[in-house]
């Protein structure tokens, strides 16, 4: 076995990938339906094997909004029904049997937005967060209060416990000028059909990793990046400063999953966010967005990922394209189609993840 | 005619009661379900009559309560919804059709308090509010929005823009102790039913009339107190600093209608209101509670009522009894059955107010 420049699970780890117990630790960077899909996956991979894998998801909330005075956290709340078993299987997002009640109340007041889908048993959660912040409470408390009730099975920690906010420039009604509106407004009432010209987090610059972030990348045993938007819901949370540095100087593999197949994303309207950065909409270009932690012969690199899986179909060129980047890329089926084909793609992640840790499978 | 002591209509205003317009302007102190229940009734007279009268209600805000983060002011909502036309006929209380899924699903996280009926279509009024309160907006600015969608027909004010809360102060559980809980705990959740020692409106020092409570007071024709509670429903408007030395002091005539009858509240637990305060749950008691504004023969008095409506079933004796207490009374159908029956009411009371201010009918 050649030496392996990338860090190996077994140099650091108290348990090794294959061990019979499996990984000890996973941690995940995620959005929201997406990355929800895949954990649900990862899940049950890790229940049908019996390993005691901690599961740890630093979670997106640039998508955060304040609506009607109510801190909605888009990302953390799709995981946490997803996982809880309480999102809506019809829409995806949102809570199953949901009514709209209260909206329809706010709309005969006049007060707005009408196109945030607010439901009724989601703004119970909202009710619960908004009150408890205000009582001072951080949001990666909150966030395990609420869990209590919905028990995900994972451990969910936001990116940030600050207020972040990802607004997207788009070009204003006359001509030369520009405007920012928040995210969910492009996303949800433009359905991202107005081109961004850029994205910016506000609230960045001084946001902290919440507590636990650091310590979870620094222990983990590997570090996945399910099939998330790379600009908007990863890229967000790479965005939070010392996150990105921690996933560089993690000693886990870090494996990715293509959220593009083909040309086109798996879900949701990554194209519009991708185009906007100046990446193409492609399994290739995406990888190479978030680019290799060491180059092929070894040498530390600008990336965040070694391992990347793409699909089998209809990308399985991009496994040579990637070759000599430094990033290990397989192709595998990507469809999140259902949970045992989503435990397939998270096994061939864990997968690659051993082999990039040197250790047979 | 004989010169009277107590203001009259016609010595003050620009138009006396008699005016086939009407009085100019009717000003009403109020709790919610029964107040709001006279108010209706008067405004079906005075739409019956083609007056063009001006009704403002101040409106009780110490039952007020902050849960879940919301600003719930039960007698504002009760009156604007009655007005309105959203009332649920059936409870007498919260909106038609009202559905409670926000509040089940809090109870699945394990909020409370479960005794408290927050309905959903409710609590989008509730939300509206509390934004607003939030963005540096005064109550009675506030109520003046939420009453652009209902249109009550009359003008809506809050004693006090501060807040101010009434708590019950109870017996500890141990013997010898005491302990204050909030007002809405007592009423909904122990139903009036653990012994009351004593009523605090907490604020209630600090507290200023809202913006235009001591004008109208000044300005009115007439001032009536409807059957509203006159402990916590009235008895608190007349606490905020301003306000009673106002009614004192207004050259309206003053006229209220009891809110017992024979020896038992109208509706709600007005009894164990008056018990805590030591007053007799009695038509005659409540009128003495109020008191006088001048004596029987025109000296200046404490109270602050000229005119007394009793129930001519129940109560015919109060007539007499109160004789010589400056109180003029009189004794009429007091059941709020149905809108025309409580316009009757409404008419007696002007009536009364028209005899007060030496103006024949």
């Amino acid at each position: 076995m050649t030496e392996q420049p990338i860090p190996t699970l077994s140099d650091h780890s108290p348990r090794a990938a294959t061990d019979q117990r499996g990984p000890g630790s996973i941690v995940l960077l995620a959005g929201g339906i997406g990355g929800a899909r895949f954990i649900r996956g990862l899940r049950a991979l890790v229940a049908e094997r019996g390993w005691s894998t901690e599961l740890t998801v630093i979670v997106n909330n640039g998508d955060d909004i304040r609506i009607h005075g109510l801190q909605i956290c888009p990302d953390l709340d799709s995981i946490m029904y997803t996982l809880g078993g309480g999102i809506s299987q019809e829409r995806g997002w949102g809570r199953e049997g949901e009514t709209f009640v209260v909206r329809d109340e706010l709309s005969d007041y006049g007060v707005g937005p009408q196109w945030f889908g607010l439901g009724d048993k989601d703004l119970a959660t909202h009710l619960v967060r908004t009150q408890m912040l205000a009582a001072g409470y951080p949001l990666s408390a909150v966030t395990l209060a609420l869990c209590e009730r919905w028990q995900p099975g994972v451990t969910m920690i936001p990116a940030t416990d600050d207020r972040v906010e990802t607004h997207v420039v788009i070009d204003g009604e006359e001509q030369g000028t520009q405007q920012a509106i928040h995210f969910q407004e492009w996303w949800i009432k433009h359905r991202a059909n107005v081109p961004a010209r850029e994205f910016v987090l506000v609230g960045s610059d001084d946001a902290r990793p919440a507590p636990g972030v650091l310590d979870a990348i620094a222990h983990a045993d590997l570090i996945v990046f399910p099939p998330s938007n790379p600009v908007v819901s990863i890229g967000t949370i790479l965005a939070i400063p010392g996150i990105r540095a921690a996933i560089q100087s993690a000693k886990a593999p870090v494996v990715g999953l293509s959220p593009i197949i083909g040309d086109a994303p798996v879900r949701g309207m990554a194209d519009a966010c991708l185009s906007a950065i100046g990446v193409e909409t492609s399994a290739v270009a995406v990888a190479q967005h978030y680019g290799a932690r060491r180059t092929f012969d070894g040498q530390a690199a600008d990336g965040v990922i070694d391992g990347w899986l793409v699909d089998a179909d209809a990308d399985a060129g991009a496994v040579a394209e990637l070759a000599n980047s430094g990033i290990q890329t397989r192709a595998v089926p990507l469809l999140m189609t259902d949970i045992p084909a989503t435990a397939q793609m998270a096994a061939a992640a864990i997968d690659l993840a051993v082999e990039l840790g040197g250790t047979s499978v």
